[in-house]
């Protein structure tokens, strides 16, 4: 039997980003998009609890079967999981994002949270993201790489409850310097808001930030990512500081 | 110098939960509020990118400075440090929920989500949720056990990259156990979507779902809640499988 793939974004059903991954996809096997209706970048694992989602079949994709979803990824995911496939996938795609979801991106990430969320349902699940935030950014010099990544994935299987998170640098095919398996660079975005007028004289800030990477690693995502690797970060989500446990039972609790 | 503490929560600046947290956290120090304008429940670690947000001041909590913000729990966070303080506080601590974050709840929830931004910008930060979801939760009973967590933090200090997600159980005073630093259970929401029909004969579907836990282990969070005691369990936004990486390694990736 094929496998059974679902494959999701956070761009949107119709992104560029969906299209390439849909076409890698369905040389592997059976596919079925469910994806949001409208970009969902920085959405992290939000899910929609206090108000009605809408899932409507698209013909956008052609002969795949496809769903549009007014929720986020991570309603996208569970959706599909519940109302769409009445069974567990094979392997649950997500992306290729617009743009990068090395470091600490994963936990702001849409595309991120929807295969995070695969994991949690105990579904084979890798994001891919291409580091060019352009709508019009050039999917076509990652294929192979792509398609390397779900073979791999597909053959050999992935630990229980992990993931991974791909990250691909804006380069030719040819400039690419192979696959890093890496650990997720300790950096964040040191925000700066915008403060504005709108037309009617109130006040409003506007999210903007710079990237601050201090950490040196060569391990990490952000290094293979400016040494031209593809970065390739095993995810998980068990957020417990298991060695923080021992320092904490050390406080007075009386 | 009075430590600067930064209140913040999911459920809005006017939930009775945030007013009892920031009554506990006047007695250590100056308190600065900056929380959504409407509740924000499930939103994760989303983040406002592609819209302005407001801030407003707001006399609600009395003489406590507190700024309503448009924005998800993390925007607070972000808007706080940068706009609001202009410095980094000496503590965060974000709810008091209404409703449990125990176990996979920490992913979706803002309350959590605000707290572990307060980590990655390094702020030492506390999450703090009651078991209990209704709006007239009886948050009185666990005062003492919140006024504990929060000095020992302060006296002792939490690694760098540590938070804490504090679960209260719905119990009377005399009826707690203590508290137990614990591990995040493993368990998941097995999603089942109410479908219905909508005045215009549309359908549409509603999340709802039943937490599954079938993690036996004693020393996880769910299981201290359901033995009576508090859980505490320090959390980290490394989603790194380090494990995983020699396994992956020995892909063929040729």
């Amino acid at each position: 039997m094929k496998p059974l793939i679902l494959v999701t974004n956070d761009d949107g059903v119709t992104a560029p980003g969906i299209r390439k991954l849909v076409n890698i996809a369905k040389k592997f096997g059976d596919v079925i998009v469910v994806a949001p209706d409208s970009p969902q970048s920085g959405m992290g694992h939000a899910i929609t609890i206090s108000k009605p989602l809408r899932l409507d079949k698209t013909d956008f994709h052609g002969e795949i079967e496809s769903y549009q979803c007014s929720g986020t990824p991570v309603d996208c995911v569970k959706l599909a999981v519940d109302i769409v496939l009445h069974r567990k996938p094979d392997l649950l795609v997500s992306g290729i994002n617009h743009g990068s979801n090395a470091s600490i991106n994963v936990i702001y990430s849409g595309t991120m949270s929807a295969a995070v969320e695969g994991a949690i349902e105990g579904i084979p699940s890798i994001g891919f993201s291409l580091c060019d935030y352009s709508y019009h950014a050039d999917f076509d010099q990652a294929e192979d790489f792509v398609e390397l990544i779900i073979k791999n994935t597909l053959e050999k299987g992935l630990p229980k409850g992990t993931l991974l998170n791909v990250n691909i640098p804006k380069l030719k095919k040819e400039e690419i310097a192979g696959i890093k398996i890496c650990r997720q660079a300790l950096a964040k975005w040191q925000e700066n808001f915008v403060e504005r007028e709108d037309p009617n004289g109130r006040k409003y800030f506007w999210l903007t930030g710079k990237f601050v990477n201090d950490d040196k690693g060569e391990d990490t995502d952000e290094w293979a990512l400016a040494n031209q690797f593809i970065s390739v970060v095993p995810t998980q989500f068990d957020l417990t500081d298991h060695h923080s446990i021992p320092f904490i039972n050390q406080w007075d609790w009386k």
